[in-house]
């Protein structure tokens, strides 16, 4: 508990935590007050997916490599899976989805470039390890081809009934799954020297006794479980207040907030020249979206949603994931980076932001 | 003729045969047994396709490198070719369409997908050679933009007639077909070094005598028409049958059955460490439906088919097939592999035969 | 001035120069002749086009490094500019954009290939500078994804108002001028190096003095500017005489007479075996379009157009522009190139002129 009072005093994001209790707090007095609860709720977010990463890094640095490995990799959006099922529990489908599909073109756009520009910043020319990005590039090339290919095809075919576009989408679920799980068994088990390096440099701290690590990933699951249904139910009423449709809040908002603690990570990478430890955040992070939280929200649909999700994005969506996942392949694809080739893919996601700002999608 | 008995004998793909002279009965007796009648047309189509391929290279064996070259380039999707033809002839244009934009995806994604995952079942990591593969994924990516052009920008123009269509199908036929023979001065002269390797050490066995190559490739080219008008009759009826459109019969029964024999070359030489072979086998293959085949079919519709048939594919066609290129060009650009790209490439196979099943194109 | 007359003596391309005071002439006494103006309009353009290129280049050099890439990179595409200020000031905005696009496309891929194709003639295989190469096109890549962005996403949504478009539009111009500085301060100062070499080596003739430079720029864009009100007035019916829409006459010929300078410059580069030269050119030209002129004639639109243009462009030029940078990357890839590479570039340029011709966007 010491340890823990420690890492909240040494680390100024934590001090946010004190939003925890004030959302609560306020969710009970004033259940009207949407924005100031929408804007409390995305403040006790960001330091709570920091200990929960912080704990499943813990955890990891324990249990050894192999089943380590596969608790980061499962757990290390937990964050963004907890938020989407809040938000699937109440049947904001738009949020959900914008919210698939903004972590992972948030990750690849603004997790990535941030880390180049700031990197470029301090160093003239810096290098990363071409094979284990474009690998990670690759994987999430074809992992959203994967997660697109029914929106892509169903949206300029006038057939596509929802239920057939239901009945692909479920077994599209199952075949990512399956994959997800063959990539960790390649990542982890058969050809774990090709990604080596990246992942577990992350864990510079002293790593957390199980113990205390154990219990905070449960109450701090628990604790941002709670504050995403105030957050799931404010958002809509705030959204209106600041001018933001569902799908602009899902896709640029709670993908910034729920990837914060990576940011936090891949971003001190960069300033330490250690660009292979940023490049595999934040490919790693989005095609962790992409092959296991976007499939298990759909399985999850069929148990605690009012009625089954699909994986029909709206087609703005379906372009900035693809020009998202090209612009990643093409700027890793070289190993070397410059402050300028961050300033690019910042624009592109800039550009998105402001498109989806102005011109948000039909009936949201 | 004792040598061919000798290589039926041997290869027990070849017993297959025995399905020749059964659909032929059949056909005859049974007209209206359309499910019969396609499972027994596809089963005897495998093994000509097989023998049309192994007297093709012998004849290119015996008649030196530049025109055996010149043979092996044209005649290498004979079997694709004449059942095209076959249902040109009959007026099937989705057939005849679905079954150009499949082989394209299915020696693309299935061809290069399984050769990556049995080689990669095998040995840790597989290299092959870069410059050649990326030169053969550039110009299949280059033909099938060339292909896809008109339907990409058709498609979305209201103001895209039949009759403008047919006439921009006309002209882009001929310069592939033009492009084409540029691309085999260019391979097969010109620049014979750079793809040099990769194409001939295919044929192992002793060739055949000429004699008996050219009577095979003769008598068995007239067998597998006419086991494709059976094909082509029952086809449709025999889909609804097993709850299959056209589209999926063209894309996926077709191009494998047409593409059996080359498979079984492609993935014969990922399990002997040579995947240049199989990435030169797979993408050649593609690129050639595309530059040659299905220009051919265009201008072929002139004179058999009931009316002209343009290159208009269905949007869902169009999008498959430039993700297919684009995972070939991304796969095969690093020169390495190991199962769990295989694995992924045919993922993403699985994912269009699994959208072309439950959501087939409008009106077919 | 003597200096001037030598120069016109020995570049056959000057002689053209005729046509300019013809031009000026045929307008007065026969305004109604349009096709006559059109391309008498059309041939006094290029030799002008050429001074301009070269009284730029001769400013650049006296005014050093840092200065003169500045004026050269800001000058570089002047006639297109000026050009496309006359069809704004005429409200012609289909033009307009059509001439954007189709300098891009037929800087990347007409002299690009074209380059590629009269290198290869003469050359075996020729080498570039990889790095470079593919710096250049990873800017055009993520400069076209900005430009095309706002179509990509607004054509397919329903609510796409046109106000909205245009706040857009306006929002864009401003972040990609923004962008185009900041790539201005990485390749002219805080990276230069990555860039050296291939920008300088042009001017090979000795450069002009300052005092006839100057006066050259002066006085050529003010003739450049007068010929191109009669070439925008005029092109409309000649295009109507000659079959062609405004979508092609803007996208092709409009393309190819500013460019043609440039391409005088990239084609003697590849004849030299200074490839280098001719990508830089090609790909440096295509961006500056695309970051700078199109955003300035949007900014420019509020002054002097009927009303302000936007940047929606039709959804074929979205699909052109967009598979004409992805071959540009593709193919500067590698480093090395052969003449059919060229072929096969510039068959995709014949194809979007072909379909361009053919079926030309709706409404125009």
């Amino acid at each position: 508990m010491s340890l823990l009072l420690k890492e909240i005093r040494h680390n100024p994001m934590l001090w946010l935590l004190v939003a925890v209790p004030v959302v609560f707090v306020a969710a009970a007095l004033v259940p009207e007050a949407h924005t100031a609860l929408f804007v409390l709720s995305v403040l006790a977010i960001v330091p709570l997916a920091g200990l929960l990463s912080h704990a499943t890094e813990s955890v990891a640095a324990k249990t050894g490599d192999a089943a380590g490995g596969l608790l980061n990799a499962t757990l290390g959006n937990l964050t963004e899976l907890v938020i989407a099922l809040a938000a699937l529990g109440a049947g904001q489908y738009t949020l959900v989805k914008a919210s698939i599909a903004g972590a992972i073109v948030t990750n690849t756009l603004f997790m990535l470039g941030a880390s180049f520009l700031l990197g470029g910043l301090k160093y003239h020319l810096q290098e990363f390890n071409r094979a284990s990005a474009r690998l990670q590039a690759g994987l999430l090339f074809l992992a959203t081809i994967a997660l697109l290919m029914p929106s892509a095809i169903a949206g300029m075919e006038s057939t596509s009934a929802a239920a057939a576009t239901q009945k692909l989408s479920l077994g599209l679920a199952v075949l990512l799954i399956v994959g997800y799980g063959l990539g960790l068994l390649f990542s982890l088990k058969t050809h774990r020297e090709v990604f080596s390096g990246a992942e577990h440099e992350e864990a510079e701290e002293a790593p957390w006794p199980i113990g205390l690590a154990l219990a905070t990933l449960a109450g701090v699951t628990v604790l941002v479980a709670l504050v995403s249904e105030i957050f799931v139910e404010s958002v809509q009423k705030a959204a209106e207040a600041f001018g933001m449709t569902a799908a602009f809040v899902g896709f640029i908002v709670v993908a910034l907030v729920g990837g914060a603690a990576e940011m936090a990570s891949a971003f001190s990478g960069a300033r330490k020249n250690r660009l292979d430890l940023s490049v595999g955040i934040a490919l790693g992070s989005a095609s962790q979206i992409a092959l296991f939280v976007a499939p298990v929200l759909v399985l999850v649909s069929y148990l605690i949603g009012p009625s089954p999700m699909d994986l029909q994005f709206w087609p703005g969506a379906v372009v900035m994931v693809l020009f998202a996942t090209m612009t990643a392949m093409f700027v890793t694809n070289s190993g070397r980076s410059a402050w300028f080739v961050g300033v690019l893919v910042l624009m592109v996601y800039m550009i998105f932001a402001m498109t989806l700002y102005i011109l948000p999608p039909a009936g949201q």
